[in-house]
């Protein structure tokens, strides 16, 4: 047999089916789920609608870790809600402040071999326990939860050889802000980054999580790392030691992509304003004034990460001119702060200390001031994601923070041996941790009589209607080339709010490019039965924001006419019942008239059949006719029939 | 000499204009101010206008409690504003996330003996201490730091004698809770509450400070305990034994009004929603279920009750449905919470710990969950404080809050004996606590150099017109009675966080009843040079917002012309240079149509010499005269000619 790296056998073993050649679909077997607080809501809202009885997956972990700040009770009632769905579907719940889900994952789940879907991007973070971890979109969440296998193409396997060991002051940190350096915030697009080489060795479990958290800003499908003897010493400091399997390449794999990296010659790295690919060396940027100094988040969430911010600082009193703000990874980790005196190092130096979870790291708080420089210990630093429309947000180590947080000017953490005379500090892992379990409720064994607790903001989501072969509805809209999900759907914190009350959100669709578009699909939706929509080019890119196909269903879209799509919005019509349809000729889009009437004959058997449709249209003034095609599998006809992966489900659970 | 209560002592100390009669005005010497952020931004706005140079106060602090969520960047920009302003004034700068201000002042600078004024109704906190200390408007507190006196009407006192001891499972706050079930919200008005009595004994300062800080409740000026062996105690485990002296009433010392609590009577209480006045006991509520118990607030800050909440939670978990919220009230309280196991013991049990502030006591998240009932251990549950419209928010002790933590519904924490097994923890105060003052940054010997750092959303404040002889000016706007000050400046989310940018947020005024007013008036300035409004009896009732004066000032508004006045309002009309005039004939306001154009001659010379005004008016189809009058003091007279408090203390510092 030939010899495989450590994601081929990570696939191969849960391969149900394709076969692992880039490009090509292949369907995984998933052992475990993950949610977070902000798509969760959405997730168990699909689950209720698939009619779940209870969760097929080995495990399955609903979190609370971003929706945190309760300025009204919409917040607090999600987490009723995700409280009551995680018993009713037999998931685990994580109480809102027990910690940020990545690292908690790792801590008290993860398992070397397995498979893991999460609604979150950097759900790719497990990678660095030896398991395949995918950050998705939430309906194949829910349907993986539901048992049902999930589907990618086939990506490329990068291995990037690790050599050396780190010098003092650099971390794991900067290794993967040198490959965004290298391979920029596309270079891991359909690419799967495998980590190996002796330069494992240095690099413990939680050091393996930073890196493999921010591969998501590589955009990587996922990041692998071996399972060795790093692997299971943290499962032992976790008291899970029976969870560690040995999983490694075998010798003489190879790769379709090979990088390497000397980790003796790296130093420390910071990335600009406003994107984590804009990586330069901290000399490059030293002295700059700073407003603040934010550490954690799922890309420094280790007690080594906070342990040696709280040495730096120790004794010390941080910048008066500096805000220094801690986002606690989890419950459990501040036990361990306060028992190896993190806690009181970082407090007395003048930490504010926040409530465990992701907090500014996705907006929820901690703004900087207006044009000011933030350094964060974040994974990412896009425009506005702070809240503060011209900030400055800089990502770094936990050791460039910490540094600049004293000296209140951007600081190469290796200056701090002459700035304060201080030797680098080593940290030395616990054997076993303090173990914080209580926040975890587990599924119960039975949950027949439970109740979904809904708030007035938390609504079912609304039957799916299937395709059917004749209609006779209006044009609501005529669109150009590149429509975005943020016009289909905008995001904000006026329209967010009500990612579980589609009817309500389904109020702002299409809102940005006309704000009578809501009015004029309830009357076509009652007059017609529904509507369509044309468009140039790229339809629905951006975001993977699943409202944007939700909310048109709902309003009654039957199709989607466009020259082309973007991939993930495609599926996402797809798996929500609305027929993406394309011109044959796309000259056509000119010719129809918002407006217009199109009417379809026989299209259940056209699309079944793969034929080219027929669509009559008929303008103000005008009759005609066109010819449009669509490019679904025909597992995707299947579920177009049925009206989306929802109804397909149930149907399954019934027969 | 006649012998004198605590009140009078300290009163007497500090009378520079008036006599001890209860009811007449007096004016007092202030040695002490604090600010915190939400009301600060404005009074250091003040203080700029006023041409400040230097704080005149003994000691002035500048608090950074409130506006701690950071959800864009004025929050964060207010912060450094205030952190310059500080610098520049010379007062001292708490920094954000360093704790809230009532109990942080009572540990590094409250002094038996000294009076202090507070932009922050609890400022009557310092009462613990054995001060006379009282929350007021902005303008007043600028005035004090700017070495003005304090003019208040002298109250009457109310003494009240406590005796006894409080049985087990019985502390301070049930104390004020009973103070509250006896005399309701309004019982303390025109009161200024002094306890004495052998129950002292047994009260801790912090104690005291639960119970001085909810006077603000009862509606009190403020409350007042003697300085005796347990200010002390206090002062010396904060490292102060030198601040203290002895402060008791004099033997045969009477009181206006008469109370006495025999504290062994006393039971666990719980005020209902929503009012701090709506007291019953535990026991008559017990046992229904919770969502959410929020520990903290300067209604119970001390060391003591964050470790009692601890010893009760210690060893088990919170329940399952509830949200254990603990706010720590400062960065030194969390030190010595590390130290004795607090911080620990509630962390284990599951606590989401917070940033030291006020957090959800003023609506800074923690919002609970729709028509849930969140327990408390603040001082207020006004309807929609928490940001939930239907809360139902609970205020009681923490033993109450930390036992029905445990059992997820409302619970007496007598019944912990018989539930848990568990008896009466019994605190020990440490003889010194960790103490933490790296976090106060203290004024610079030099400010001259000091420039205020302002954000986009902080402007200076307008410059104010002095009182002219004539006038000729449309009538704006005629109201009818009972107007308040929402309807002339709404609060909210949406206008709040304009505080600090009088132009911007001058746009509200009185938009609540007509929202053409703001561009009425900027026509009506650039025409005619201002105007004025007319309206019925009890003019601006409500809330003290000094916004309702400074906004319409801004746009032009040159007199109000009413039935009556609301107090506060009538004196912030005039500390802000518009004229309160008064209808001598209350059925003029009838006659006059909103656009009349109403004429002034002689205005000067008949406010100063106190003659009857006649007002020439012009509506659309008619001319008349009526008369108004004004009721200002010598002084008030003097502020008016000069445009408001402002102007007139920059011709002091000019003379």
């Amino acid at each position: 047999m030939k010899p495989m790296n450590v994601t081929q056998k990570l696939i191969s073993l849960h391969l149900i089916e394709g076969e692992m050649k880039p490009g090509s679909e292949i369907g995984l077997k998933i052992d475990q789920a993950l949610l977070q607080d902000a798509t969760g809501t959405l997730v168990q809202l699909e689950l209720e609608a698939m009619g779940l009885d209870r969760a097929k997956t080995e495990v399955a972990v609903q979190y609370v870790d971003h929706n945190l700040l309760q300025t009204d009770f919409k917040n607090a009632d999600d987490h009723l809600f995700l409280h009551s769905a995680a018993q009713k579907f037999g998931l685990w719940f994580s109480r809102p402040g027990n910690g940020v889900s990545h690292p908690l994952h790792m801590e008290r789940f993860g398992i070397p071999g397995k498979t893991l879907v999460g609604s979150d991007s950097h759900s790719c973070a497990a990678g660095s326990l030896g398991m395949l971890a995918i950050g998705t979109g939430g309906l194949d969440v829910a349907a993986a939860i539901a048992g049902q296998p999930y589907y990618v193409k086939m990506p490329q396997v990068m291995g990037v050889k690790l050599t050396g060991n780190l010098p003092d002051w650099v971390s794991a940190k900067d290794v993967i802000l040198e490959m965004l350096h290298r391979h920029g915030v596309k270079g891991g697009v359909g690419k799967i980054i495998e980590y190996y080489g002796d330069g494992l060795d240095h690099l413990s479990a939680m050091d393996r999580h930073v890196i493999a958290n921010m591969g998501a800003e590589l955009g990587a499908t996922t990041t692998v790392f071996p399972s060795d003897q790093e692997t299971k010493r943290f499962l032992k400091s976790q008291e899970r030691e029976a969870d560690w399997q040995e999983i490694k390449a075998d010798a003489g794999a190879t790769y379709d992509l090979e990088d390497e990296i000397v980790l003796d010659d790296l130093v420390p790295l910071i990335a600009l304003p406003t994107s984590p690919g804009n990586v330069v060396p901290v000399r490059e940027v030293e002295g700059k004034p700073i407003s603040q100094v934010v550490i954690g988040s799922s890309a420094n969430p280790g007690l080594r990460d906070f342990w040696m911010a709280g040495a730096i600082v120790k004794g010390k009193a941080v910048h008066e001119e500096v805000s220094f703000d801690v986002n606690p990874t989890s419950r459990q980790i501040i036990q361990n702060m306060i028992d190896n005196k993190t806690f009181g190092n970082l407090i007395t130096a003048g930490a504010r200390f926040h409530q465990s979870g992701c907090m500014g790291c996705i907006g929820m708080g901690q703004a900087p001031a207006s044009n000011t420089i933030s350094l964060r210990t974040m994974p990412r630093n896009f425009p506005d994601r702070s809240g503060t429309k011209d900030d400055q947000v800089h990502l770094c180590s936990p050791e460039t923070a910490a540094a600049s947080a004293l000296t209140g000017k951007i600081t190469d953490p290796r200056d701090l041996e002459k700035l304060y005379d201080m030797e680098y500090p080593k940290y030395e892992a616990p054997d076993v941790e303090i173990i914080n379990r209580d926040m975890l409720v587990a599924p119960p064994k039975n949950t027949t009589a439970i109740e979904l607790k809904k708030g007035p903001n938390i609504k079912s989501l609304p039957e799916m209607e299937g395709l059917k072969s004749e209609y006779e509805v209006p044009v609501l809209l005529k669109m150009g080339d590149n429509i975005s999900t943020d016009e289909i759907m905008k995001a904000g914190a006026e329209v967010l709010p009500f990612r579980s009350n589609i009817p309500k959100i389904s109020e702002y669709s299409y809102i940005v490019i006309d704000d009578t578009f809501y009015k004029r699909a309830l009357e076509a939706k009652e007059t017609y039965g529904g509507h369509v929509v044309i468009a140039g080019e790229n339809y629905a890119q951006g975001s993977s924001r699943e409202h944007a196909a939700i909310a048109p269903k709902y309003l009654g879209q039957v199709a989607v006419i466009a020259k082309d799509y973007a991939r993930i919005a495609w599926q996402n019509l797809v798996n929500f019942g609305i027929l993406p349809l394309e011109f044959e000729n796309g000259e056509d889009l000119k010719r129809i008239e918002q407006g217009a009437i199109v009417s379809f004959k026989n299209l259940k058997t056209d699309v079944a059949e793969r034929n080219p449709i027929t669509v009559q249209v008929k303008n103000k003034d005008e009759k005609f006719k066109i010819t449009v095609r669509h490019s679904l599998s025909e597992r995707q006809i299947n579920l177009l029939m049925k009206g989306g992966i929802i109804n397909d489900f149930k149907d399954k659970l019934a027969s």
